[in-house]
C-alpha cells in the first residue's frame, strides 16, 4: 500500500529526536558519498494574475542506508509585495479552500515503489531545525545552559524543540520586533517545551550573555553583528543574511550545511524575478566562500574537528537546504506511520505500472 | 479533486491527433520562450541487490499557455546484463505484483494544485510518437504514402500511429530481426491503422522506395546507412546511434527534438554505470554538433524553413526527451478525464496545506 499522510500525521509522527538522529546518520552516508542529493531547481512563468508569477519547484535525495529516495515538489503562485524597500516573496493559497501545494514523494530504494506522499509544510520546518540542532549538537559547549532567539515566526518553534534536544537548556530569551507576536510565541513555546522562554524588547537583552544565540528570522538584512559575539558563543542561522559577514569572519570556527549550488533558476524568456529575500541573501553575504568552509555532514563524519575549548566561538550557518533532508526525515515518518497505522492507505498499482516505461 | 488515472485511462483518453494538436501548441510556446523545460537529472545510488542500482529520475516543464506544469519521476531498480558486446539497461519490476515506478504529477499553473496523477509509460511512448508525428509533419513531403519502419517493439506502434494521422499513409513495410516479433507487430499495426503493414527479412525490403523511414529500435549501433538514402525521403529517428553520422551529415536538412542538455547524473562516490546505450549513443552521434542544429520547436514556430522541394532528403533526430512533453500530452489526458467522468477522484486537501511551505 502507498500510505496518504497529512500535515496533522506528520507532526504527531516525527519526533525532533527522531529526526535529528534520521539525518545524522544520513549526513554521515552524504559525507561518505554514498547518499546522493540532487540541485534543485526553479521552472518559473506567467501565471493567469499579472501580479503573480507561476513557480514547479523540486528538488531530490536518496539515502541508501535508510533506504529512501524523495522527490519535494512545491507548485506556487508567488507575489512580491514590496515591503519597505525591499519585496517580500509571498506564496498565494491559490487551491481550492485557499491552500498550498507542497508535496513530498517517498519511493524505497529496494523496490522502487512509492511508499508514501505527504505535504511538505511540517516536515519543511522539522528538517531545518534538526539541522540548526545538529550543528549545535556538534559545535555549542557541552555546557550550554541558556538561549537567546531572534525571530518567533513559523521556523523558530523547531528551531528552540532541536536545541532542547540536544543540550540541556535552562532559559531561553526571544527578541521579534512585533510585541504580540513575541510574546504570543514565548508563552506557546514555554508550554511546548517545559522551559521558559523570556520575550524581551530588544536584540540585546536576547543575546548578551547566552551560551547560544540562533538567528531564526525572514530578513533580507543582518540582525545579527560582530559586536554581540562572545567568548564561548555558538551562533547559528537559518538564512545567508541573518550574519553580518564581520561576525561570520570573526568566529574561531564556521561549519555550513552544504556545498551543494545555488538553485537552478529556469525562467520563461523576458521574466524578472523582483529581488527578493534569496537573491538579496545570495548577494549579501558575497564577502564569504561558502564553498570553502568545511560541512556539517564532514563534520558529523569526524572528518574535522570540532570545537576546540570553551572559549572558541562557533557559528552554523544553514546556507541552503537539501531534497536529501526531505528522503531522512521522511523514512521516520514512514516507519512510524507503519508502526502506528496512522495515514490512508491506497493500491501501490494506482502509482506503479506494468510496462517498461 | 485530484484525479488518479491508470495506464489504461491514459490509453483510453489520449488519441494520438489530440497528443499532436497539443505538442504542437506547446512546442510554439517553448520556441517563444514562454513554456520551460528542466533537464532531466538521475541521481543513482546502490540498491539492496548487488547486480542492480536504484535510480531516481526526474524532469520538469511548464506549458503556460496549456494551463499545466507536470514533473515526472521514475523511481527503478537497474541492471545491465551483458547482451553480446553490449551492456544492456534493464529496469526490474520490483515493485508490488512486478510493477515498475514512473509517474506523471500533474499542476494547474492557475492555482498549483495537483490536477492529476498518473503513470507515466502510456504517455511516455505517445509523446515519443508525436514527437516524431511533427517531424513528418514538418518535414516530409506533402504526397509522403509510404514508409518503412526499423524496429516492432513499444515504441514502434505510436510511431506508425503518429505517422498515419499526419500523412495519407497507404503502404507499410516493418522489418525487425526477430520473425515472430515482426509478424505479430505487422498483424497487430494493420487491424489499429487500416493500412496494410507488412513484414520483411532485411532491412533493405523494408527502406528501399519509401517515402519515409522510421528507426523506431533500442539499438546501440546505427541501423540505417547513407547508402540507403534517397532523393525525397524523410528520415526519423527516436535514438541517437540509430542513423549513421555520414548519413545524417548527407540528408539536406536536418533538424533536432531540444538543445536541451545531456541529462545530469549524480552518482553515489565510486559508483560507475556499466556502458550503456544511452552514453554510447551520446558518444557515438559525437562527430555531429546537435547545439548548432535547429529544433522541432522552431520549426514549428515558422522560424526556420521546412522542406524545400519534393527531392530534398530531410532527417529528424528525436534526440532527447523533455519534461516538457509530459506537461503538454498530460494536460489533453487532464481534459478529455473531466469531460468524460473517467479516474478516481481524490480529495485535493490530501495533497495540499493550509501552513506556508
Amino acid at each position: 500500500m502507498t500510505l496518504i499522510l497529512s500535515n496533522a500525521d506528520v507532526g504527531q509522527l516525527l519526533t525532533m529526536p527522531d529526526c535529528i538522529e534520521a539525518l545524522e546518520q544520513a549526513y554521515v552516508e552524504l559525507a561518505d558519498g554514498r547518499g546522493v542529493t540532487r540541485t534543485r531547481s526553479d521552472t518559473i512563468t506567467p501565471t493567469v494574475r499579472d501580479d503573480a508569477l507561476y513557480s514547479l519547484k523540486s528538488m531530490d535525495g536518496v539515502v541508501p542506508g535508510l533506504g529512501v529516495g524523495a522527490v519535494r515538489i512545491n507548485s506556487d503562485i508567488i507575489t512580491w509585495p514590496k515591503v519597505g524597500n525591499n519585496f517580500r516573496r509571498v506564496k498565494v493559497p491559490a487551491a481550492p479552500n485557499q491552500r498550498y501545494t507542497g508535496l513530498v514523494l517517498l519511493f524505497s530504494t529496494e523496490t522502487g515503489e512509492p511508499l508514501a506522499i505527504f505535504p511538505d509544510g511540517v516536515l519543511q520546518r522539522m528538517r531545518v531545525g534538526a539541522t540548526n540542532g545538529l550543528g549545535i549538537k556538534y559545535m555549542a559547549r557541552q555546557d550550554a545552559r541558556t538561549i537567546g532567539i531572534l525571530g518567533s515566526g513559523w521556523q523558530a518553534g523547531t528551531q528552540l524543540m532541536a536545541a532542547c534536544a540536544v543540550r540541556t537548556i535552562e532559559s531561553i530569551r526571544c527578541f521579534s520586533p512585533n510585541k504580540e507576536n513575541r510574546e504570543k510565541f514565548a508563552a506557546e513555546m514555554t508550554e511546548t517545551l517545559g522551559v521558559e522562554v523570556i520575550p524581551v524588547a530588544q536584540t540585546e537583552d536576547a543575546i548578551t550573555d547566552v551560551d547560544i544565540v540562533m538567528c531564526s528570522t525572514n530578513t533580507v538584512d543582518a540582525v545579527f553583528f560582530e559586536r554581540w559575539m562572545q567568548p564561548g558563543m555558538h551562533v547559528s542561522s537559518i538564512k545567508r543574511p541573518e550574519i553580518e559577514p564581520a561576525a561570520i569572519l570573526k568566529a574561531d570556527r564556521v561549519v555550513v550545511h552544504t556545498h551543494d549550488g545555488k538553485p537552478i533558476h529556469t525562467l520563461s524568456r523576458g521574466l524578472e524575478l523582483p529581488e527578493n529575500q534569496e537573491n538579496k541573501g545570495w548577494q549579501v553575504a558575497s564577502e564569504i566562500d561558502f564553498k570553502s568552509l568545511p560541512t556539517l555532514p564532514e563534520l558529523i563524519a569526524g572528518r574535522l574537528a570540532g570545537r576546540q575549548g570553551d572559549s572558541e566561538i562557533t557559528c552554523f550557518l544553514n546556507n541552503l537546504g537539501l531534497g536529501y533532508q526531505f528522503a531522512a526525515a521522511g523514512s521516520v515518518v514512514y516507519r512510524r506511520a507503519k508502526e502506528q497505522g496512522i495515514g490512508v492507505d491506497l493500491p501501490t498499482d494506482w502509482f506503479t505500472e506494468d510496462v517498461h516505461p
